[in-house]
């Protein structure tokens, strides 16, 4: 099963709306076929290790990282595949909780007289899956949020210098988790401030993550990097209601989708543009914002990790802050993630931090 | 040598304005004396292990981790005790700066025929000793600024709460860390916000540190904590030539020790301030005070170590931050210290960076 997970995480980011899953048939002791969703959510892994083991899965035992599906889609069920191909037992990490499956997979195994062993590294599979699993049982994707600040935690000097606080080290982690998040979305601050293009880049890259720029009065200029290479990689732009038609038009020209969002006030409602994202089959989406949206995202509870990168350097109470207002009534209320890992990236720390 | 330097270890905080020396005496390859340098600075280490050793020293190889003195002061030098002894080796881990010294005590050893091996373990003894040698070279103590703060660099929330952001754990290091200094200096800031009693507690404190109250205008009523402590515990009030007489006569009557300082307006001239605590034989200062002292120390190039816990929360950009201003124009001059330890303790982050 570890085996499984490890491949089901080759997936992360890349297989959206479904979940990364792993697979590996065992026969004779003897891995057979080995397999784990492809790009775009299909074939499932089920599928893949099936077809790497042929006439060897007869008789073996299959590990799935999440409960093999028992809906009809654009093919049969992963749980009849495996019936069919002649599977002697069948291990599997956690029931998935799309209300098309959620237990269904592992009746129909057990129906066909397969015995079935469920929960094996559980712990570690939710893990993994918790993008797929918040979707679907939340409506909501799991957010990540990258931050990058001083010792003490400033992202600017109060003359507004940025650039390069953290070194190549850091920088090369924050393009692998870009690629292993289905989405990338940043700030109209930031877009208008630093201009980025929220690629992977120098590490690579197989395939770039979907962007998205969360701007509800359509401020960042079309022409900016976004802008300009979304016919390259995808964008999407959310705005709100009241976003002016010219800049509408201008960003639609450059092959950036555009969707609407329910705005409060100035700002767009972050509850319900992630709701739409969800509804998207976004599974997992990486936050580069600056630290306004980053409070703000922090408000509304929608930040499942924080990815905390810390440089070696002070730069004083003058300057720019990595958070935004909290606007925290007591000390009891501040936010306590637990931390669940922590890293030296050449000068720089990095930790995780789960909410 | 490494016994030695841990032996000498046990004196940080107790034996100036002497160094806190460690000393090892060896023969037939069998420990027989250990020394380290007592409360007050003397007797000195070598004293010690000798006094131990007695008759074992002769023929055996001494290790101390600071050349041996060769003044003449309430005793006899320490070289001249060793050639006495009849100790056939002696081996050194860094020349002592002391002008009174400075190669002498190891001349004194060589001209009585005795071999002399120096500069084994260098590095770490000049850590050791940084306090002893920079009060020497430079007439300034080792400066140890102790910062707490959450993960985004703030001590106390937009409505003023500050208790408690680090655990039990952390507290208990800054509790060691005030055993290891000569003394612990706050700010009238810190002093009117918290009234700190700045003692080693729950640590089974064999000793207390000196503790230094820096106040310009002497706004810190006697009667706080330090002030009614200072009976039990010496205090020293570091004051501008501004200060009130009534506010001196208070805080007189308390039993702390005056010391006016020169100011640059408002404020205590840090460097002079400094430079008159290492005059008194203060060799290494904690400093324990708020985000604005922190970053006028820094500013003023004056801090030498930077203690930093973090907690694993975040309190938002209304918070209080950790530093005050330090009017970088570039980031280029942002101060980058060098990390040299990193721990978890408890639920929080302890890590140390010398500048």
């Amino acid at each position: 099963m570890s085996h499984a997970l490890a491949l089901a995480g080759r997936g992360l980011g890349r297989t959206w709306p479904n979940p990364a899953v792993g697979c590996v048939i065992v026969a004779g002791g003897r891995v057979v076929g080995r397999g784990w969703t492809q790009p775009g959510g299909r074939p499932h892994a089920e599928r893949m290790a099936l077809a790497q083991a042929g006439a060897a899965a007869r008789g073996a035992t299959a590990y799935v990282s999440l409960e093999p599906c028992a809906h009809h889609g654009r093919t049969t069920p992963c749980a009849e595949a495996l019936i069919t191909a002649g599977v002697a037992r069948v291990v599997t990490a956690q029931t998935d909780p799309d209300p098309r499956v959620s237990g269904r997979g592992h009746a129909l195994l057990r129906a066909a007289g397969i015995p079935v062993t469920e929960g094996v590294l559980e712990t570690r599979a939710r893990q993994l899956q918790a993008g797929f699993l918040k979707r679907i049982t939340q409506g909501l994707p799991f957010v990540t949020l990258k931050l990058a600040a001083t010792l003490d935690g400033r992202i600017a000097t109060a003359t507004g210098e940025s650039r390069w606080i953290t070194g190549p080290e850091a920088r090369r982690r924050v393009h692998l988790m870009r690629m292993t998040h289905d989405a990338v979305l940043t700030s109209s601050a930031t877009a208008l401030a630093d201009d980025p293009e929220l690629t992977a880049r120098d590490i690579g890259a197989t395939h770039q993550p979907l962007r998205l720029l969360a701007d509800s009065g359509l401020k960042t200029p079309a022409h900016s990097r976004l802008g300009r290479s979304a016919r390259d990689w995808p964008v999407w732009v959310i705005h709100g209601p009241a976003a002016p038609h010219p800049a509408r038009t201008g960003w639609a020209a450059t092959g950036a989708r555009l969707i609407e969002a329910p705005a409060d006030g100035r700002h767009l409602n972050l509850t319900e543009t992630f709701r739409l994202l969800a509804a998207e089959g976004l599974t997992r989406i990486l936050i580069e914002a600056g630290g306004q949206f980053a409070a703000a995202l922090i408000r509304a509870r929608l930040v499942d990790e924080l990815a905390l990168f810390q440089a070696g350097c002070l730069m004083g109470g003058d300057g720019t802050p990595v958070l935004g207002p909290l606007g925290l009534e007591a000390l009891a209320d501040a936010p306590r993630p637990r931390r669940i890992e922590s890293a030296t990236l050449g000068p720089d720390t990095f930790t995780r931090w789960s909410f």
